[in-house]
């Protein structure tokens, strides 16, 4: 079953791994978009696309894994030059046609002998079918445990993505890599105002342990091939597609037992419910006691009071629960919790919160995981 | 050997410690200062404490461990000033001038019965020795696995002081419970401001997991028995003295097994220096690399990227090591690194990082540990 983006007209792909390190390439004509890191240090392919998307047009999109190419300096920069320029070889295209990403290890240089050798390798390989958009969303990853993909179909036109992302993950911007194709025809100004209100609503939202990486980058290319449809059609199923791949990064966060969805409401705006939503997730004490299946629900009315968003902690209601948040915790601020229901409704793989802060009418929902032994270990030895 | 509050002239203390339920009373005339959590969700007795600070003197302080008293609304609030009752009650003094502060589960009721008798006990056992303040500093533990003490002795007086803390640490005031106490004569204004400043050079520079307490509160008396002193001199002992016990609660936070002290230099404000610093001793990433001994520079550089503090990654310079940071890493964005030498250095109970950005005059030094197993084991199962 096509799950991703070859359900998308115009796309073919092809991915190898080999240990910790892949190479998925993507070919795809079209108009694209893009959204990067905000961390101070970029990695050189996340310049180098920023600086090629005023070209506004890509032809394929290249990723390697199992070295970031970030703080490498000049030479990290000329590296991420080359990359583009050996896809462009292997598919006969410009060079600036390449839109390229790494991912894996900071302050180490690209092995571009083996991104060539690989590169030619799956140049040849470039498939439509479920196989190969496989094949395509493992070789990006690097600590994830399964391939992220998505479909959303919609009247007359697809918008389909993979990303990957475990580790290193914290809401400002993308956190992560993904490649997002539709074929609907949508002009570059709409293309980015849509990815970036999509990005802020789905990959923002998702905190694995709070750290940002250096190397995130969310690219949209549109292939145009089913003509053109309403923007707001576009942006509802590019959104749609956008927040089922991040929860698949939530759901993977390193180590994690446990998906983790909390939802505030009552807010005074949404990027105020956005943020009370997200330091919730991202408290180690709220994680570990998802992980513990302990209801100690004052960790999360204690983080939600240091997210800096104003509210009346005497007035908010919270409600917490396995996949649906129904069993009241606290009600205007008076404790009516059950802590035996309350233990017993987060047994499950999927916990969720509901926090009314009853000083506004917005919403935002926000995903993570639980902290468990599994991540220390996989973090405690990422390098050696 | 005295080792804080019992070096102070004014000053007795008793505790008691029965499982998880603990009572500290310390008795001690004088002038007070205080400095409260900013989490939105304040603990009642820190609400009834930012109230009583007007008095601006207290007569003795008396902290239970066990129970938060924190998001108990209006009967919390109550229970906070019939502790305080039963400890006046107890040394025969007003209500008013005694001081009180709480630790433990957000969200329980206080068990008043148990508070009184044993503050009953510990009101007949004060003491003026070593026994005296060690049971005083273990009575207010809770994770903590040793008591936390220091004492300065300057010229013509002394200040002491002991801490609570271990989880739930972040830089947002205290974020612990310590009571300080000086025999110096220190006018009102001048003791706020001292703690204002030592507080933000102390506490607020160590971070265990980025949670902040509902129940932070550092109180410092001035019992004036050894008379005026220059303002400056006893700043810089006060600073000494929280410093001492800041480090005592980096070196003890949960699960920890190594003290990680980071130096940020070469910022445009110490604030700047400050922010970088916290983040990285922050990073979840940095923190399980430390416990791996696993020299991953790479997520330091990412973290202090992230901080939101402007400075060219391109110019900075990194030395890390381990009682001493004399290993270069790498030098004006140079990788100079010698990963086995790094790795070696990282084997002790102390990892220290210098990180010069280059871009100014001014510094700051924060505390942190590393992330292991056994934090996330600790706080899986807190209530349960």
């Amino acid at each position: 079953m096509i799950r991703s983006i070859c359900g998308v007209g115009g796309v073919t792909c092809s991915g190898i791994k080999e240990g910790k390190f892949g190479l998925a390439l993507i070919k795809a004509e079209g108009t694209f978009a893009g959204v990067f890191t905000k961390n101070l240090v970029k990695a050189a392919p996340v310049v180098l696309m920023e600086e090629r998307l005023r070209e506004g047009s890509l032809g394929a999109v290249m990723v390697n894994s199992g070295c970031a190419n970030a703080y490498t300096g000049k030479q990290g920069y000329d590296d991420a030059v080359e990359m583009s320029a050996i896809g462009a070889e292997c598919l006969g295209i410009d060079e600036k046609e390449v839109g390229i990403a790494s991912t894996g290890v900071i302050g180490r240089y690209l092995d571009l002998p083996l991104i060539r050798r690989q590169c030619q390798e799956v140049s040849r390989q470039l498939g439509r079918d479920e196989e190969s958009e496989t094949m395509t969303a493992r070789a990006i990853m690097t600590t994830d445990t399964f391939e992220k993909h998505a479909l959303v179909q919609a009247q007359g036109f697809s918008v389909g993505g993979i990303c990957k992302g475990s580790g290193m993950i914290a809401p400002n911007m993308g956190t992560m890599i993904a490649c997002l194709y539709t074929d609907a025809e949508v002009g570059r100004k709409d293309l980015k105002e849509a990815l970036r209100q999509a990005t802020k609503r789905s990959f923002n939202r998702v905190v694995v342990d709070g750290d940002t990486s250096t190397n995130d980058i969310a690219l949209l290319v549109a292939t145009g091939e089913n003509g053109k449809v309403r923007q707001k059609d576009f942006c509802v199923a590019l959104e749609d597609c956008c927040r089922q791949l991040a929860v698949q990064i939530a759901t993977d966060g390193e180590g994690a037992t446990k998906l983790l969805e909390v939802t505030v409401r009552g807010a005074g705006d949404e990027e105020a419910a956005a943020r009370v939503a997200r330091t919730i997730i991202g408290s180690p004490l709220v994680k570990t006691a998802i992980y513990g299946e302990d209801p100690n629900w004052g960790r999360i009315i204690a983080a939600a009071g240091r997210a800096g968003v104003s509210f009346d902690p005497s007035r908010v209601t919270l409600f917490m629960g396995g996949e649906k948040a129904d069993l009241p915790v606290f009600r205007k601020g008076e404790i009516v919790v059950d802590l035996d229901k309350a233990k017993a409704s987060m047994a499950g793989r999927k916990v969720t919160v509901d926090l009314d802060l009853r000083s506004g009418k917005k919403k935002a929902t926000a995903w993570g995981c639980d902290l468990t032994e599994k991540y220390v270990e996989i973090n405690g030895r990422y390098t050696t």
